[in-house]
């Protein structure tokens, strides 16, 4: 089992030890996702670019926290869904490279439809 | 090297190449990787909760690739800050199941500091 | 002057006075509008649609806080932008008018481009 | 009437001749002026922030549109929770300024917890 799958099992028996199906439904699961990009988002709000490359010990401690919560719902939302985020994520690369070749993407960064 | 290893390297490479490390600041990942949770929150706005347990099709598709989208994301921001994204998970595994003892959070959709 | 200028003019003293300019570049407060926008989505997460429709005392004072934070960053936003926010809604509603015809819109949720 | 009890007005009389109002949970409505959000961070997404402060038209007629978007659903979701944005946004100003003291909040981006 990988370490994704691992995670997918914890997070199912949590939420059927809570009784939780009930509210996670993948409408409800997209929205806890968003809730918590965006606290994602109010740690670098008011940083620089410079500022967000070297956090302080405490915005770097709060962006692990986030970072984790986005990724336990997103697993927990493709569990629900049943879709494998590993092979869609795979997919996506494969089309981004055709998306974005490297002669036209090159220190740009334009959207592909603009390229 | 487990999958998200993989995915990480391939993301590093994929950028070296096109010469957008300027751009790929944690400030602006973190963007980047909101703005894509609410492309996935687009897909399910008007549906009730019961039509997002099961898709057409179309929409399962398309919650596929936003899920890639955020997950891709998720990874190349951890990567830019030193970040272990299982890991950090892991912990707030942990930490969730303290703050929310089964027989207090048992059928009920409240916060812990409710409970 | 309007509601929305007076507002807007309380919210440019309000910064100078606090030297926050520095931090209000469209990219931030575009940043923080998303954030807020988050916080709005985290009360209606776990709610059925029908509790959402007649909230709590608690959830309806904490909708109506974060619906002033998205409003006064959308204002602060638009000054920053040097654009008029009342009159790009009004531009908006016309072309939702020839988007939408009521005929072929009528009872569904789906988006113009598959109508 | 003032601009936004207008556009209030405009809001309620699109829904209702489209039989709307069964797809306007403020749930939904949550979730749709998240979505509009977050194609307004998309638009600053890979601006550096001077950028964002001198937009090409093209960004610019964008960020219009989406300002739009989010402030129409705002006036919606509003409307539907019975909430009065503006004296909202008074209320929170008069907050923000006893949270926020001059002397203590210049020059500085740090949350008033912190001050």
């Amino acid at each position: 089992m990988t370490e994704l799958e691992r995670l997918r099992e914890q997070l199912r028996d949590f939420a059927a030890a809570r009784d939780w199906n009930q509210f996670h439904s993948p409408k409800n699961l997209a929205m806890a996702l968003s809730a918590e990009a965006g606290e994602l988002l109010e740690i670098f709000q008011w940083l620089t670019e410079e500022q967000s490359r070297s956090l302080t010990p405490e915005a770097q401690a709060a962006a692990s926290d986030e970072i984790a919560d986005v990724l336990l719902y997103l697993i927990r939302l493709s569990d629900r869904l049943g879709i494998d985020p590993i092979a869609a994520a795979k997919r996506k690369i494969a089309a981004n490279a055709e998306k974005y070749p490297v002669d036209k993407a090159r220190g740009t960064s334009r959207k592909y439809t603009e390229l």
